[in-house]
């Protein structure tokens, strides 16, 4: 379904980077959600390029929601959101240089030149503003069952944040930190980072970790719609990601079965289980535990050092500096996207479950699993 | 659509470890299509048990294909292949504790009970031998068009494997070694380490790599079904798989932007990248690189240790020692079933972009992209 | 998705009419759900030929559940049913002379003449036997909601018999008919009528009405998903069916706002209309009437006179006379067929809004709308 | 998917009648198809009320592309459009009495009475104006591949206007014509009755004939996707109209398949029937005969009289007499629309079987079939 994500609670996005709006659908909401205005701005706020760390490009992000919303609260019909173009520079491109590790190539073979290319068209990272919105409006609702989402950055350069420790508690900062680290500390130094790379003209990546907290045991299916299956799905949308892993992930490779399998235990008249290498995820299904995943973040392909590359027009070899407006590190900004690409998937995962009213069911639902 | 994966050329799967068959209907394929009953086999053979270091359950996998081929070649009808399950033994199985790691607890907690619990059920890895049935018929497809795949174990235990080299001469190789390796003598180590761990009443877990060649430039989405996202949607079905990295994946943390972008260049007319850092893909899309990715396999959650557990009707904790048949590593079994894997999403992404009758149109597809 | 129909609940045919079976895949069901064999058999024997007016191919309809059920129960994982052909003359079909309005020659436009011809392949009546299985699962499953599916056939030849007139009672009388009329004496005279075009080397064909009764209200969607538009979606599958409307249909051309709105009233606390002839159905939303539909059934195309036609592969004029085994009038046998493919979009509907689990639900979903 | 209809070319539809705007995502949509900003605002003035016998509601239309479109043509990504609501008087309507055979009752049970209830919200045929923005960028593109549509009143009231004859020239002039019938005289009666309706505070209904001339022989699915299916689904979208028939349709029910079965001739070298009853579709699969289907229309349900119904919120029985402003017949105004999903369905056929690049192929197409 190409531009289109989730069975029963749906996401269409549109829009290009220097267009006239960009923006998203939601289908499925249940109807009577409130919406928020102010935590729209807020997610919003969240990813806009803010500090001396990041693009010059500023945008008010002066949201528009079209559709679907009456009287304060979700009427059940498609909301339709907007987020007009404000500060668009398009002579700062030129057509046929390809930027390496950018799809302006892929986008020719793709789409045969007919691509709106300013400023990265619909590949462009302005349009996860779109995806922010609509965060802010499934954020909220699905607090209001207890599911609470954050994501802090766990590695940048060489600098490592701590692991989640209270997930209620380091959540709950996240969501309102200025840059979001569990130490702040980190935060400084990885920021230091950033601004030497730039000031090298050049970019860094990095690994963001998020959890879901919250998430009923029992969603997700064993064939083909696991939960790593469809988070990870929605994620690599994110064009600077280029890997996922959860739980232990890729630390698995280096145990043995006897050290890693997750131990299950009674609690409180509760089962959970003793570590949570498995990320919270058994056979492709939610157990309860918090949903722990990393992302791969590459540095921004964008760097204004001369480079080597091809005009695929006149397939000839070239070379290419990029000047426009860029961040040195997207690490920061991708934060708030996967908070919002994530509550796509896990509200769509309870309305499969659940049924189309699935947000005004609240403490129903907690009971079912 | 839970078990059914893919847009055009979609696949769906049924059955469980201990009931009368399992199997796969594959639905959009171009009619005319040679299906070679050998080739479905080979796939059926790289995955079953065979060495010492497998599970000693074995399987004739005698595949019967119900519909959708007419004089050995496909109709353009859904195809519908089973395979009976035969050397079944349901004694080992009780139900109740839950074995740590596997879904037992979740099944539960999906199915309320219900569940077909012997063997795993609908989550047991004998499922994957309907994927492989699937590979054998979509794979020899793929490479009448030039695209061929091809997965080798690149870590187990300590013991690291060379990367590819040679993609064509290596993918060749690793599609009739009978262990995956592209050094036969990290193959010889990592089987040592394998039965050491099995000795030991333990089990490991690994790394596995993919390479997709000849894969046309131009397929996948921007938003939402990036090549990226839809390969690890379909590779994260598989139980044991808990991270995915396409190219420098991970490694993209540790790198600046000048170290790790892919330069463009004009080779014999063609447009390359010098390195492939990206793992072929930019922006969601195939550069016409080859596809590579790693994918972090969890050691078998089946060891024959005594485990805390609970007993999840009882909601009580208690202890549980698996006797019945596993495998100590999962990892040699799990490479063609990524090949399968793979070859489903490539089949639908070229479906998508040529149409129904892709697999008729040979050299025309290629001088298109 | 071709031959998968259903969001949440699916249902995937396969098969040929010679081939070695047809069958379904039926996804998303509720665990828990009893599947009772004699009424998998019951509603297969209700299709099957048996009667004089009827095909001489017969058959015994042995059909094999190969997954998705457990100790007499579903397991919410696919359900795979499968139904071997038996009596297959293949000897009576021949390649390239397109029987006059079959899809002789459409689907050698379709599929290249890979098709497997024998018998009408996938196009044939023949795949209806998997669809009334499915009925044969979901109907009874309804019928715990309180919900009742019911066809006859409203007109055959010049003869029409009554409308329906106390639905539950009429319904019940149906599901048993040997012959699917309201009135007895209708369906005396509608045989009469069929023998005599049988007689004459011809087929007829005529209108049959279907009633789902208690269908909650409030199920269906504004765009595009009504109710109409998927019962006729899923209805035109059929060969023979070259029309539906609901309610008063084709009537509504000659009638007035006035005459043939539906007007509310409140009866024993409950809202109804006076009237329905909107068929249950406002807005494409339920409206907790009855759904009351009919079909357009066209004369079974196979008449044993010669016919003018083509040979598609030579492309020059010829004559046909069609030997085979048919019959001269499906529309008895089509009636069973309705039932479960409006079974399997009335499943849908309840599954996509009150969950997954909607068959455990019972009491409790009468109660919400 | 509610609100998406399409599986390789979709579109999402958006809006209530009293918001901000309506609107509609296209996705899938060929890169480098001319968008003729003209050709939209002639769809949109031909479902535009104009006359005495339309509502007094009179919009400008101004509809704004958001994304999608770059230098005058397709993009290849999303195509984003938007109708702001200009000339809305809510004050019109008010929350409870539900109007007989209108969607105020059946919304309030599906949404709650969350629902935007003014002016029928999500549910009022002022949401066409956005598929008919859809048509007047797909029909432009189907009619460069040859392939062309027309829908006129076929009967209203009890008249009775021509069938296609010429269907070319018929096309073409229905397409211009204000008022869309084939004989201008009946047109006039027409129009008489429907101001005698009106005069008379009553609404009348009628039947629509649509023709689709040129589309390609093997589009279309076996199960479930039949070309009948897939239009019929798309159509019922449109709250008025109640029934569909293809070719000779409930006419079937009273002939013999002697009569009208269609015999194959070869002329001019290509395959064609002598006669059309069915409506160029053989077995769901179009033959390369025009694709023929009359639609029926129920009267306009807002009529100025006194009604019985309830208020639903009250549970009780009342009295509502309709002011407002609306159409005593919508048959008129429905014809564009029915065109407009017409060449929704056609699109996403030929992108289904000929891929995503369809629009580009011209003349290669036409020989493929």
């Amino acid at each position: 379904m190409k531009n289109t994500f989730g069975q029963n609670i749906s996401v269409t996005l549109f829009g290009e980077s220097h267009g006239e709006a960009i923006g998203a659908v939601i289908d499925g909401l249940t109807p009577g959600i409130p919406v928020y205005e102010e935590r729209i701005s807020r997610e919003l706020t969240r990813r806009r390029p803010s500090s001396s760390i990041d693009t010059p490009r500023r945008e008010n992000d002066n949201f528009r929601i079209l559709s679907g919303v009456f009287g304060g609260k979700t009427t059940g019909t498609p909301l339709a959101i907007i987020i007009p173009n404000e500060n668009v520079k398009s002579s700062d491109y030129e057509y046929g240089s390809a930027r390496p590790s950018h799809a302006d190539y892929t986008a020719f073979c793709k789409y045969h030149g007919f691509e709106d290319f300013r400023g990265g068209g619909h590949f462009s990272g302005r349009i996860t503003a779109a995806l922010c919105a609509v965060g802010g409006i499934l954020l909220p609702a699905l607090e209001k069952l207890g599911i609470k989402i954050g994501t802090h950055i766990l590695k940048c350069a060489d600098i490592k944040d701590n692991e989640f420790c209270d997930f209620e508690r380091d959540i709950t900062a996240l969501n309102s930190a200025p840059f979001p680290t569990i130490s702040s500390e980190c935060g400084k130094n990885m920021t230091k980072k950033i601004k030497e790379a730039a000031e090298n003209s050049d970019s860094i990546g990095g690994i963001t970790q998020t959890a879901v907290l919250g998430a009923f045991a029992g969603l997700g299916e064993p064939w083909f719609d696991s939960v790593e299956g469809l988070i990870s799905h929605a994620v690599f949308s994110l064009g600077g990601i280029k890997g996922i892993e959860f739980g232990k992930g890729f630390g698995f490779a280096d145990t043995k079965g006897s050290e890693s399998n997750d131990e299950f235990k009674v609690e409180n008249g509760k089962i959970v289980t003793k570590t949570n290498n498995n990320g919270g995820i058994n056979g492709g299904i939610t157990n309860g535990m918090p949903i722990v995943f990393n992302c791969a973040v590459k540095p921004t392909p964008s760097i204004s050092r001369p480079q080597n590359t091809v005009d695929f027009i006149k397939k000839e070899n070239t070379e290419i500096t990029i000047h426009g407006r860029h961040d040195p590190a997207i690490i920061r900004r991708i934060c708030p996207v996967i908070d919002s690409v994530c509550a796509i998937v896990i509200s769509d995962l309870l309305a499969s479950r659940y049924g189309n009213d699935v947000f005004l069911k609240g403490d129903k639902l907690c009971s079912s699993d």
